[in-house]
Order: C-alpha cells, then structure tokens, then sequence
C-alpha cells in the first residue's frame, strides 16, 4: 500500500468509522456468537502472498462484527464506560502516524514534556493538591500509565520499596526477605481484583478490610486490623483506597483512612478508576477530599472522560519513590542520554526531563497524551463537565424509575452514573432476570453481588446514551420482570 | 465534533499522516529543542470552552512538530526499529472506533478469539513447535502483550510461581518467604535492563552470565554459575535467554542452555525483542533452533514486522502455568460469566475462551490483534520477508562501506540489520565522533559499550530506507571522521 492508496483507504476507512459509531444503536449490542465461532471463518495460516485490500475490508463485517460486543452503543449499560470521542480517535491517527517511542527525553521530546504539561492540567481541573504538580520545580507530578491495574502495582511497588529502605535504615543487619515476608497490603472488600493482583505479583501479603454497611471503608475498620496485624509482627505498608468501586461505585472515606496511614508510615494509593473523573465538577469535588493525605492518586480518563483507552492518569507526591522502585541498569541510560547530548539530563532537577520509564512497568509507550491534549481542547473544561453531568442525570432518571416500581429496590445510593437495583426476592430470580436481559440482547448489563445478594448494575455508559435509551431499557426490564414473574408464579 | 466534522476533519487528518510520511525525510531528523521547550508553548491550563479544531491543529507543527524525534524517517538508525505502516494504522482507526476492552471472552469474543487465531498464524509463520500454539486443544498459546518488558516479567512471575509450588509440594512446611529469598534469575550480562527490572520488580535475586567474546552466552558459562549458586543453597528458577540483545545484536547459545534449564527445572524464557521478526525468513529461523526447551518465547512484531506499536507477542508452551500466576478473586470473574450466559467457560477446555487478563499485567486491554491481521494480509508472508530481507542487505551494505575504510573497525557480527563499528582509537575520540554525527542532526545514531568500548551502533530502522540513505549516512559519517580526525592531529 503506497500513501496514495493509503490516501483513499484512510478516507474511506474514516466514513466506516463515522458510518459505524453514527448507526451503532441499529447493531444488536451483545452478539451471538459460541465461543470459537472465529477460527473456522478465517484461513488457518497468513497468506503467502498479499490481499487486497478489498478482501481485508469485506471481513470487518464478516468475521469481526458478528463477535463485538459494542461497547459505544446507547444499549450498553456493562461493567464501567470506556471513553470514545472523535477529537481522541484523530489523536490517535497522528499519534500512530508519528509512531514515536517515548521511554525517554531523547527518544521524543515532545512526547515526555506534552505528558507532563497534561497531567498538570489535569492536576488543575480535578483540583488537586499542589504537590501532586509538576509545574516547573516541584517534587510530585503525574505519567499516563495504561490501566488503573498498572498503577495499583507501580504504587504498591513503590510503597514495598520505601518501607524496605525505611526498616533497613533502622536495622541494616535485617535481611530484606524477612521484611518483605512481614509486609501486609491493604484494601476494601469491594476493592478491585487488581488491588489483590497487585500484592500476588510483589509477593506481599494482602488483607481486605471489612466495608461498612455501605459498602465504604472506616478508619475505625482500618485501624482494628492495624492493630491485630502490628500486634501478630506484621508490617503494614500500603493501602489502596477505592473511591467509586466496582461493585457499586461506593467512596472509601479518605479523610478518616488518610491521616491513620500517615501516622503509621503507610502508602495511600488512591484508585478512582471510574469516578475520578467526575471529580472535574465542583459538585462532586468532595468526594476526593482527603487526598491529600495520599502518596499516589489514579483515574482512568480513557473510562468517563471521553479519551479513548488507553489512558490512566497517575500522581504521586514524590516521585523519588516511584524512580527508586523501578532503577535501571546506569550503563543503559547513560547512553541513552549521552547520545543525545545531555547527558547531565537524569540529575537535572527540571522535571519535565525525568526518563518517564522509570514510572512504569513497560519501557516504550506511545504519545498517549495527544488524546487528552486533543480532548480537553476541543470539548473545553466546560464540554466535559456536561458530559459527566448528563450521565449522572441519566442514572439518577433510571432511578426514579426503579423507586417507583415497587417490585423493585435499589441496592446502593446511586452518587454518580451507576444504579444497582434488584427484583425484591432471592439471588436466584435475580439471576433469572438477568439471563433473560442479556438473552434477549437488546440492552447489555452485568451483575454484581453485594451483602451476598445477587444485584443488577445498570451503568450509563456510552457518549450518545440519552433519555430515551434509559426509558426504553427500562421498559424493557420491567416487561421482562413481569413475565419472569407470572411465570414464577404459575410454575412454582 | 459531531460525526459530519469528524468526517471531514478525519480526511484532513489521513491527508497530513499521509503527507507527514510522505516527506518525513525532509524533516531534521532528531530536534533542537531544549529540556522544557514545550511547557511555555502552550497555556497553563485546560481551556474552559472549546477551541476550534483549526486551533489544535495549528498547534501540531508550531508545539509538536518541533519536539518530535522522527523514528520514521530513513535517516533514522538509533535504537532498534520501531514498526509503521498504512495497513496497521488503518487497523488501528478501527480499534480505536470499535473502542472494546477485551479483558475477558464475553467483553467482545472477537477480540480474544481474533488475538489467539493471529498468534497461531505468527506462530507457524515462524515454525515455533506446536507446543506453543493453541490450535484447537492444545495445552500451550500466545497472547499481544504491550512490550517486551511486560512478558519477560510475566514470564518470571509464572516462574516463580511453578518453582514455589513445586518446593511447597515437597516440603509443605516451608515458609514461602524463606523460598522466595533463595531464588535466583538469571540472564545475560547483555541482556537487556527490562530483565534485571523484572527481577526488581518480582522481588528476586538476579545474576548476570558473562558473555563471550562474541556477547553470547554459552551453557558452560551458565552451569558454573548453576553449580556455585547451588552450592551456596540458592534455588536457581529463570533463565531469560536473548536472541539478538540490544547492544550488538547477538544470540545465547540456547541449544546448549535449553538442555541445561530443563534438567535442572530451570524456566527458560527467550527475549527475541528485536530479532524475533526475522525468523520469518527460512534462511534466519536457525537463529530460533532451540526454542523447543523453552518455556516462553517473545518477540516484538512493533519492532520489526511493520506492526505498530503496542504489539509484543508472547506464546508459552503450557497456559495454566501464567494462569496460575495471576489468578484472581474468583467472584469477580464468575460474575464476568455469569452475566454472558457462559457460566462454565471458566473452566471450558477450548482454548478460545480464556480470559486473556490472566496473562498480563493490565486488566483491560485494546483489540490490538487487528493491526496483525491487516498487516499480514495486506503484505503477505512474502512481503513481511522482503521487508527484513532489504533491512539485513542494507546493513551489509553499510558494513562493507565500513570495513573498506581502514580507520574504521567492525565491532560484533552483522547478523541482520544491525552494524555496531567504531573509529580505530580510544573511546573518547568515539565519543566525540558520534556527538558531531548527533549535533549534525543529519542522520541520529546512539552508540552501546561492548567489552568496555564505545562504540555506534547503525541500526536500519525505517520502512523506507534504501541504499541512497546508508550511502548519505555514510559519507556524512566520514566526512565528519575525517574533520574530527585531523582537527585531533592538528590541536591534540
Ligand atoms: C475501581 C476500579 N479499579 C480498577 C479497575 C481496572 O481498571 P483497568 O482496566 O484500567 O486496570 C476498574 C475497572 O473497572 C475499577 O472499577
Ligand atoms: C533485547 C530487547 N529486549 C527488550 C527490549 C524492550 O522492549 P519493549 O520496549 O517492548 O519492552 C528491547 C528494546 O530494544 C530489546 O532490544
């Protein structure tokens, strides 16, 4: 393919794009397909020679829709949103084309100094602690790491390090093992399952703490298990509050769990994977107060703030602790900077300059930051707070819907664009509920369990979602609860 | 934007890709920019109502632009390649459309299935043994992680998880700690730091082999320090083997090392980061002999294989050893499956419906095996080969230049598209050399050690560089040889 063909496919391939997001509402929103139903319908090897691109073309409709799930359509109402805009789809077009690999200064300037610039303005907006800033001398500052799942662990990591140095600089003699094997990481119980991952894959222990009956951490419930695990020899070290969870978008409280851990020496690590982005409006703003007593803060802007994945912003307010977690090989970076002719460059104190590999698990990344540059720019601070307003005004509408029907009950306070709600009853006719949505495919949910009951969570999530989609879902349920229920009822 | 601006706005937008790389060699290949240049350039913070789309697109050339290290250009040789082309960023508009988060079968079946299809393709494409492929029931597979980095550390963390449990199972009473702080890693002293980062990160011991004369491990090297760690009651568990390091591109002795980890239950892993692609060609494939004791092989189609960034494809002879490294709340995931009526897929033996988050370090992922898929087809095994073929011959092309020019030495093999040489003398008049060639910012080289010399590396890295550009570099580099040379002489 030369630029000239390339030329017409890109414009044709940029009138699929608009044809399919602009008509995604008319496609069945969850497929059909048994699980392997791909395999047969392509060739078992790569073709010897080329195809045309007419042949590839043909397939997106033949092997690929046929098994998406469309996460963008109106009816899809599963898991959390993942962010799609247009001014992030077109970001992403020159962040390809450019094709640079940023894993450091040198390898693309502007690629590590947008990031910082960003994550300043992002800092901004959200409000958040000076210190967390780069600015142009501070200690903290913010990177994009690729998932929320990553920054759990690049914070946990940071947090084993600090305490292994902290304890060593006490009692050099200790050997590092015995401290590690006495190190204990904590979360809610409705923490995501990247928290626990996360402490599998540093080799800490992992204890949960009890949430309350709104499913949110205490610092009352925190500091009990602090004293059992101090008193059995344990070393607390790290705990990773969620604010907005998964199950039910509930708030640990942060300004209660904060001060605890900065008493006893422990990393707060903040995950508002979701709901962070609400946090750009002063209305929700609240929600994050306590922040300042963390050592790391991470959102996904690629789930709720229209930049398409992969984007999860993180701060900390020290950045030393995240650099000396992950320190490389000098040989490495010396060259690395000596070739560029700044070689002072990783002693320099300017922070835009820091080698950004040394924040995360992955050495290359791509100009991500294009996205957010592209999206905050187009949409405008203002454009973005309408978009996570409109959401949450959706869910509080399906709300109101369920108050109503009283069949139904509401699981959780519904604070941003997520309701759980269930059938009044057992798990297993909620269940039963459930399987006949997502059989009938024409809205798509998942469930969740709260308390041991099986609960329903109807997230808003698309960018197009509007009232009419919310009414017409819930007509739907409701239609299907009605029947679910008559034939309970005769069928015993 | 609404979807008619987008339209029209992501022509324009194909339109200056197309033109970025049209001409991308009239741009100077490695910028001038300062450490800091970019954060004056731009506001502060985040505008409160939109700009328009002209507004940020002015600013590509007047912030972006001037920043941006052009990895694409055929004046580029530094580091290793990083992949670009047009079939790949077409895929990538449509990922970015589609938007999905394959984190499970369910969350969009064609992304896992599509993924695990594709490294079945790659796999053949070059001769891995069948234990590495899915096929329909095999026990091993391959899955995209993001970068290299991201699979050796997966790699080691299933490592280690194999070798504790197998401890645990003679010896239940250990503690598992007192395990952890026996196990040793090793790599080569080569290899490259995202391994001794690994290790950092997974929390083990890690050695470094001493290569020989040639960079290459051998398996005597390897069993000396085997039999020494052994001896010292240390549990020797990961050899992760390259084949083609980042220095000079050169290749472990994996036929000797292979036998040696597999008897001492030892989890070999191969890093082909850069190399990997050429064993697509028959005449390279020996390069791969010996991946049949090996546990885990990776490569980067990104680097090499014209697929764009993020793209690092893993396979692994027995899926439930990564499996088991990451396992997860199990609640979490039954949900997961519970809602797509599949309850049982967990447990299915078809290889297609694997949960693919429980073989990376992120949870959520992109449907990246698409840009494989358009770019296999669009070029054909043929044409993948033709592209790592003209690489190989123009880096001969290169070396004969050097090796005719007797001040000039040639310094580790040319295997495929890498030429590591030096000026005859001392490291600091080689230093000074590849600093004129940087500050000329004619062509971008970085230079490597090797037995304690400086020395530049030449490493063919654009789509599109031809003969006339190694010839121009060339010449460029003597001409620049020849000043330094005789101002030495003159002012020495
Ligand atoms: C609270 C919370 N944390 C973490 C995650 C995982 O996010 P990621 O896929 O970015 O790792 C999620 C995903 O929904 C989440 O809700
Ligand atoms: C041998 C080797 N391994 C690993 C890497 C790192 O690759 P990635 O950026 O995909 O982590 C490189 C990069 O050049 C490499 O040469």
């Amino acid at each position: 393919m030369d630029t000239a063909e390339f030329r017409r496919r890109g414009k044709e391939m940029v009138d699929y794009v608009a044809d399919y997001l602009e008509n995604i509402e008319k496609r069945q929103v969850y497929p059909d397909v048994e699980p392997g139903y791909l395999r047969s319908l392509i060739p078992e090897e790569a073709p010897e020679q080329p195809e045309t691109y007419e042949d590839v073309v043909k397939d997106i409709e033949r092997v690929v829709m046929p098994g998406i799930t469309h996460w963008h359509s109106p009816y899809f109402f599963a898991y959390f949103p993942t962010a799609n805009s247009f001014p992030a789809i077109l970001a992403d077009m020159l962040s390809g084309a450019i094709g640079c690999v940023g894993f450091s200064w040198a390898a693309s300037p502007a690629c590590t100094e947008l990031e910082t610039v960003m994550l300043d303005w992002l800092g901004k907006m959200l409000n958040l602690p000076e210190e967390f800033l780069a600015g142009t001398k501070g200690k903290g500052g913010g990177v994009i790491q690729g998932t929320a799942s990553e920054a759990t662990l690049v914070a946990l990591l940071a947090a084993r390090c600090r305490m292994v140095k902290r304890i060593l600089s006490d009692d050099p003699e200790r050997p590092e093992a015995d401290i590690i094997s006495k190190l204990v990481a904590y979360s809610s119980d409705q923490a995501h399952s990247s928290v626990e991952r996360a402490g599998l894959i540093g080799g800490v222990r992992m204890r949960k703490i009890p949430s309350d009956s709104k499913f949110s951490v205490r610092g009352e419930a925190l500091r009990k298990v602090l004293e059992e695990d101090k008193a059995a020899g344990l070393i607390p070290f790290y705990f990773c509050a969620t604010l907005g969870t998964t199950p039910s978008c509930a708030f640990d409280y942060i300004t209660e769990i904060g001060p605890i851990c900065n008493t006893e020496g422990i990393w707060m690590h903040i995950d508002a994977a979701y709901a962070g982005s609400a946090f750009i409006c002063p209305e929700f703003r609240p929600l994050l107060d306590g922040v300042e007593f963390a050592d790391s803060f991470n959102f996904n802007p690629h789930k709720w703030l229209l930049v398409n994945f992969d984007c999860s912003t993180m701060w900390v307010k020290n950045r030393t602790d995240i650099i000396a977690a992950f320190k490389m090989d000098p040989l490495y970076l010396k060259h690395d900077h000596q070739e560029s002719g700044i070689h002072t460059l990783h002693t320099h104190t300017h922070t835009h300059t820091h080698s950004i590999c040394h924040w995360q698990i992955p050495l290359g990344r791509r100009f991500r930051s294009l996205k957010i540059w592209f999206v905050f720019r187009m949409y405008g601070l203002r454009g973005l707070q309408d978009h996570i307003r409109k959401h949450v005004a959706l869910a509080k509408e399906f709300e109101a819907l369920v108050r109503v029907d009283e069949r139904f009950q509401i699981s959780a306070e519904v604070v941003l664009g997520l309701v759980c709600f269930r059938l009044k009853g057992s798990n297993d006719l909620n269940e039963a509920l459930l399987k006949r949505i997502n059989s009938a495919r024409r809205i798509h949910l998942v469930p969740c369990q709260l308390s041991g009951r099986f609960v329903l969570r109807f997230a808003v999530c698309a960018r197009t979602t509007e009232s009419r989609h919310v009414q017409e879902a819930w007509a739907h349920i409701t239609q299907l609860a009605t029947e679910l229920l008559r034939q309970v009822r005769d069928h015993p």
